[in-house]
């Protein structure tokens, strides 16, 4: 397995997915007014999906590929190179911003993470890692997570969260929130996963996300030494729906011990 | 008065102020170990609101400046020409995103909001309207803002807002968050007031805003039909910190009446 060489063809079809989207939407936002907002986005969202599947077979019809629009075949482990694909996370900012929408891909190999990748669409903005070797910011190697204290963390979390909810005791997030310096809520968890990774946040954490949310960024995590868990504690089940953590190592702990009680 | 000409005027300081911030901050964030963060940003702001007054004394010294970071005189009424600046909306982005910070501005005459601007420096994207004569993002003229529902909204919201607070019945809060399609939080409420005005959001509120906060933002919602007003649904107060929302015509109301019970 050549990662130099894969790591430079996942860079470029990325970039080609890119400009493609922004290609489509740039024609289609001219057309806005015949079509529905919702139909445009899935078929973007697909369309994308299908040319990573394509280019990727292309390259070695061994890889798979599990992608949250389900085009690729069923992957129900993580033996052999798993591509883990969003096309667009962040799908309403895709409709109503037209911005702050992400592609984001992680590669593992018999299940262990190798190069993740998270790219803002229309900042064509690329960060990356390659497992072992650091992580980088378009051109700027990311450096390790300095410390920072929790009482001046800013942290990404969404308003649902400190509300009563079946999943987690809002009632400790409000202390959460109450105790960090300010929050943030941008609607595309990997924009916040990349803000972690790069210091622009110092947590964020999510009571549901899906593998193809988490999978590039969790990759990414580990270069610059942040910590990504489910709420548990645990590595993220990258196989099905899962709470998730990122977070500077030096707030990760004590955020899960103090703040994040599960029901 | 020459509003034209005032315009351009404004435009231009708008733009070399924000030259001058992306200038000093390149420069200082090499130097960033040595010097402490929060005096970088405080001297940045008050340089660059320095810098406003300098040049619009040069202007029309009878024009009056009423800043955030109070290097003006003090201004106690809206008769004349007043300048409302906010040097630099966002501080905490600044510091640690290095992106999501606004330069916004208002100027009114004899009390009347004649000229708006928010100004994202890092992306060197501006937002401006002069009343009666539309708003713009860049070159491009903003379009009135369309009917949206409440279920279909999205609204910029700060998760503290929803906890138990002084200001607001947060219970009231916590049912309008379920109730719209999803919140956001930038930490810049210019930013949130320029994705209102350009429809990327359909509302924002804040219990606790300034004057510059708000006061170019207010002028620009003229010209796109997005209401702002306090929490009592009156004029917000351009003298003193008050509530606030902006927000798309066919929600504003509905909002204010069945969840905002302030305190």
């Amino acid at each position: 397995m050549d990662l130099q060489q894969l790591d430079l063809f996942a860079k470029d079809i990325i970039r080609q997915a890119g400009q493609r989207i922004r290609d489509a939407f740039s024609y289609d936002l001219k057309v806005e007014t015949k079509s529905d907002a919702n139909d445009l986005v899935t078929n973007i969202d697909r369309e994308t999906e299908v040319f990573f599947i394509e280019k990727i077979k292309e390259y070695d019809s061994s890889h798979k590929i599990l992608g949250e629009e389900g085009m690729g075949e069923k992957v129900e482990s993580l033996d052999g190179v798993v591509w883990i694909i969003d096309p667009i996370d962040g799908t309403m900012n895709f409709v109503k911003q037209h911005r702050h929408f992400m592609i984001t891909i992680g590669i593992f190999v018999e299940g262990v993470g190798k190069l993740g990748y998270i790219y803002d669409v229309m900042r064509e903005d690329l960060f990356c890692a390659m497992t072992g070797h650091g992580a980088w910011y378009n051109d700027t190697p990311l450096r390790k997570l300095k410390p920072v204290k929790l009482e001046e963390a800013v942290i990404g979390i969404n308003a649902t969260w400190v509300t009563p909810n079946k999943k987690v005791n809002h009632e400790k997030l409000i202390e959460l929130v109450r105790t960090v310096r300010g929050t943030r809520s941008y609607g595309a968890a990997a924009m916040e996963i990349a803000f972690v990774v790069s210091g622009k946040l110092d947590a964020y954490l999510s009571m549901r996300l899906s593998p193809w949310d988490v999978a590039g960024g969790i990759i990414i995590a580990q270069e610059v030494g942040a910590l990504a868990s489910n709420l548990k504690g645990q590595p993220f089940n990258l196989l099905m729906q899962d709470t998730f953590m990122i977070a500077n190592p030096s707030i990760h702990g004590q955020i899960l011990a103090q703040y994040v009680e599960l029901k």
